[in-house]
């Protein structure tokens, strides 16, 4: 597997592993967001990708998406691949609802990330481990 | 095709239309900036287009992307497809630079965007159309 940045595993929790990503939690309670990771070598922007690893990580993007909404009941699924502070390339799935703090807005850059209370994140982490096996 | 959303219009210059997506000149002089809208109907999330659409989607974002690269030197390359505000599926491919006015947050709902100065503008689509045709 390559490397995780530090500060990508500092700020999530492992999910599952996925052909191509691996799949984190990120550590802010105030979205339900998931991080995919290419498991892949020296990958920054999506054009880095191999053709056939880009249309796999559409389908675990897709998957991901697909599957944040049906747990969360949000209102709309925000998909990014930013990158201008962490370079390895990550993708970010995040359930958004109508009146969360950064609503219309973009979740990044907004504020520090909420902690979860212990017990909640143990809660998320067996479900969405489970939906997303 | 699809119907345009009367925003994406309004904010937009049109640059090609690609096999599956309309691709557009977003009109804010702050950063270089395209949108990909797939032309089919009804589309909200990604998951709602068929999976051989997604692959073709897929490229096209990855098209755009290194175009944008190739032509500005960009430092990052961001792509999102959020929708909070616009409900048709439509993605950002925005070229970033270190110091650009939102550095290193996301572009999204930042500031209003700046007007480009016509001359400028008619300068940029005449070379964006040739290098994306």
């Amino acid at each position: 597997m390559a490397d995780l940045d530090p500060r990508l595993a500092a700020d999530t929790e492992a999910i599952a592993q996925w052909p191509l990503s691996r799949v984190l939690l990120m550590k802010d309670a105030a979205y339900p967001w998931l991080i995919l990771v290419p498991d892949r070598p020296n990958l920054v922007e999506l054009f880095d990708l191999e053709p056939t690893d880009r249309a796999r990580l559409t389908e675990e993007i897709a998957r991901a998406a697909q599957t944040l909404k049906r747990l969360t009941g949000a209102d709309k699924i925000n998909v990014g691949a930013l990158g201008n502070v962490v370079a390895q390339l990550h993708i970010h799935v995040v359930a958004r609802f109508r009146g969360d703090p950064a609503w219309p807005g973009p979740v990044w850059g907004k504020a520090p990330p909420v902690a979860y209370p212990p017990e909640v994140l143990a809660k998320r982490l067996a479900q969405w481990r489970e939906a997303l096996a």
